[in-house]
């Protein structure tokens, strides 16, 4: 029997609807709408198109974004002038520095220097520790995990007591994906590339999330029956048949995954519009908590 | 065969040795000495002990220690008072504030008010972010996780690749422990009490940790054989034979485990001493750190 396959582009609308609600209530209400920064120094492609989906998401459901799009030349002293301004900005609810930026400049200190009250993509460290300790919430959850989780919950797939196992130790999925795991009560495991018999590991099991960035790495009986799989990898593989040249694959084997697993996310369209969509919760609650 | 035992004294004996050292050269080259101010506001017995026991320890390698008594009915304010006097105070490089604090005080707050520079304990929000994140150095690694990776490297333990059980996730010992293997590259799994099927996962670790304060729990046939256990846990059971009334156990069944074990530290003689001597430790290293 093929999986349920978790339809993140769907539930993403759901939750962009709900958002626009809320939006609509507080310009009512207090004659003001969420903000969202987005500063961009890159030259790429691909970061140039994110922070133009996220402007478009933010312009969809209400909420006003302040663009900056900033030559590759700048100095750490500029940027980090941007960032100050911004967090003084009254209308600017949340700040989302595009990654990555150039090797001249000193992401950790940038990314430091965004106020804690606007960290909408909660990469902080002071965010992440208390996220990461017992009863110490967290002013953001990070965009991605939050994702996660949020499409485990609206699958109504429990995480108490299961054995979760999240493939990748980043600090921006990998690692915060398992603390919330962890909160939740799931048994964790994390695994990486020092992990010895991965598939072992990986079959045990309940839940699976992967980011990991290796197209397809996860094998049909890599995974116990009946798994519950958040793909998290965003992978492009040569394909000379499509017309960009590539199409693109998740971390997992989808084809052969999907014949054991009881529920997956397809990529595209599971994790990724997840991820836009938590940005712009961030930003709404970063509104919502300043205007008390 | 008989498991080996990690004598906590021993290594502790020798790290504070070393310790000594390098307090001495510090003296004889600037004219000043670490030190540690000990905060306790409790009227506990085993409060008074610890701090009674950090003392001597800190007079035993040339650390100066700076003790405040304060009576229990301290207001917050007042406290917080004098957490704000030791960050000012430049002949204090440590300040632990022994915990539980009695229950109208705001323990959180006044953690937070400790300087992030003198947070010997390692127990701030950020410290524990940057300790769980990767490429981020806290600047104090919690005194009693500490003395655990210490046991195994002194032990000659190889952690990477290996699997690592850590039972309990408390923020003191459980979480950052679990971090630490982490780093170390261990594929981590982190169990607690809502995990179902413990023996099963117990039996999986190459290295198994315990830190959940539950008198011998982890019984000889829920591990695997050559695991190395590491014991945290320190449970008084009742004891008519013992002039104090109850001996100290750990979380673990030591006869039954050190006959499947490699390697297991006792209670008490394990871990113990390890936190005194990683507090030690870590004040010293606050105090090298401001003398450049």
């Amino acid at each position: 029997m093929s999986a349920q396959i978790i339809d993140g582009k769907a539930i993403s609308a759901t939750i962009r609807a709900e958002i626009k609600v809320e939006v609509e209530a507080m310009k009512a209400q207090y004659n003001k709408v969420p903000g969202l920064a987005t500063v961009l120094v890159s030259d790429r492609k691909d970061s140039q198109t994110y922070v133009r989906m996220k402007k478009k998401a933010c312009a969809e459901v209400g909420i006003a974004s302040f663009g900056h799009e900033l030559p590759t030349s700048i100095s750490q002293a500029e940027l980090l002038k941007v960032v100050q301004e911004l967090n003084a900005n009254p209308d600017v609810h949340g700040i989302l520095v595009q990654l990555p930026l150039p090797d001249h400049l000193d992401e950790e200190e940038i990314l430091g220097a965004v106020s804690l009250e606007k960290d909408v993509d909660g990469f902080h460290p002071l965010n992440i520790g208390r996220l990461s300790m017992k009863r110490r919430e967290p002013l953001f959850v990070p965009c991605t995990p939050r994702g996660c989780i949020e499409l485990l919950d609206r699958t109504g797939v429990q995480i108490e007591g299961k054995r979760a196992v999240v493939l990748g130790r980043s600090n921006i999925v990998g690692l915060p994906v398992a603390m919330l795991l962890l909160h939740r009560n799931a048994t964790l495991t994390i695994c990486h590339s020092r992990t010895k018999n991965l598939p072992e590991v990986v079959r045990e099991a309940d839940i699976l999330i992967t980011a990991v960035g290796r197209a397809e790495m996860v094998r049909g009986d890599w995974v116990k029956p009946g798994v519950v799989v958040i793909d998290v990898g965003t992978n492009a593989v040569d394909d000379p048949a499509d017309n960009r040249g590539y199409h693109l694959v998740g971390d997992v084997a989808f084809n052969e995954v999907k014949e054991v697993a009881s529920a997956i996310t397809p990529v595209p369209g599971g994790v990724g519009p997840m991820t836009i969509a938590m940005l712009l919760r961030n930003t709404l609650d970063g509104a919502k908590r300043t205007s008390g």
